[in-house]
């Protein structure tokens, strides 16, 4: 099987922060990641009506700077493992490089989100927000 | 702020599954789905290694019948509730109609993975999968 269709993303924000590249990117928001800022632009503002400071949600980035070439990696760049495909891995490097990220809101000015333990980078574009879900009976 | 640079999704494979439509497909996986079959491109296959039967895997799909101008709706489609801004739900209708789908392997043939509890509709394009992330000492 083949795919021909292509979809176009278009980012809703930009991440704030003071992570300037890849090297010096903790490898996830849980081992040492600083507070950033998520900045959305004015057209994809009115869908954050609801969000509000002390929730969890989840962040979704186009990883920009990633290899989208590659298909096989050593675990977290560790050459002693063997290579895993890239699904089976967190590796930034993969087809399509759509970052996860969850994390909670600490702050809230207007259409500047302030969030906790995020380990993308300077730059890295935003293009979904989700809350985090909760029991059936709550949603 | 606004964002010109726009990015390209190329699927890396389908979902086969018995939901023709939205209208017979459940909210969420957890909520009565059925299983479905994850058909990955040749040219994603060697991404594959190191998924096994058994495991967790979150599915990123793109929601190709979503309506990608919707920023406010109301929670589950029950007007009875106020409007919320989409990025504060899980609607399927919003600017980067992605899908996120916590599920689990139960058989593997070649390129073909069937997952439990899929609420993803029948041809619902493929983008990314990811391993759930473990304790950090298990990374």
């Amino acid at each position: 099987m083949d795919i021909d269709t292509e979809y176009v993303i278009r980012p809703i924000g930009r991440v704030e922060s003071p992570l300037a590249d890849r090297e010096s990117a903790p490898r996830q928001g849980d081992e040492g990641a600083p507070d950033a800022w998520l900045v959305f632009t004015a057209g994809a503002s009115p869908g954050l009506l609801g969000l509000e400071v002390g929730a969890d949600v989840l962040v979704l980035t186009w990883l920009d700077r990633a290899d989208r070439a590659t298909l096989r990696v050593h675990p977290r760049g560790d050459l002693s493992r063997p290579e895993q495909g890239v699904f089976a891995t967190r590796s930034p490097d993969r087809p399509n490089p759509i970052g996860l990220h969850r994390v909670r809101i600490l702050a809230i000015e207007e259409n500047r989100f302030l969030v906790g333990d995020l380990e993308a980078i300077d730059g890295t574009p935003i293009v979904d927000v989700k809350p985090v879900l909760g029991a059936i009976s709550e949603r």
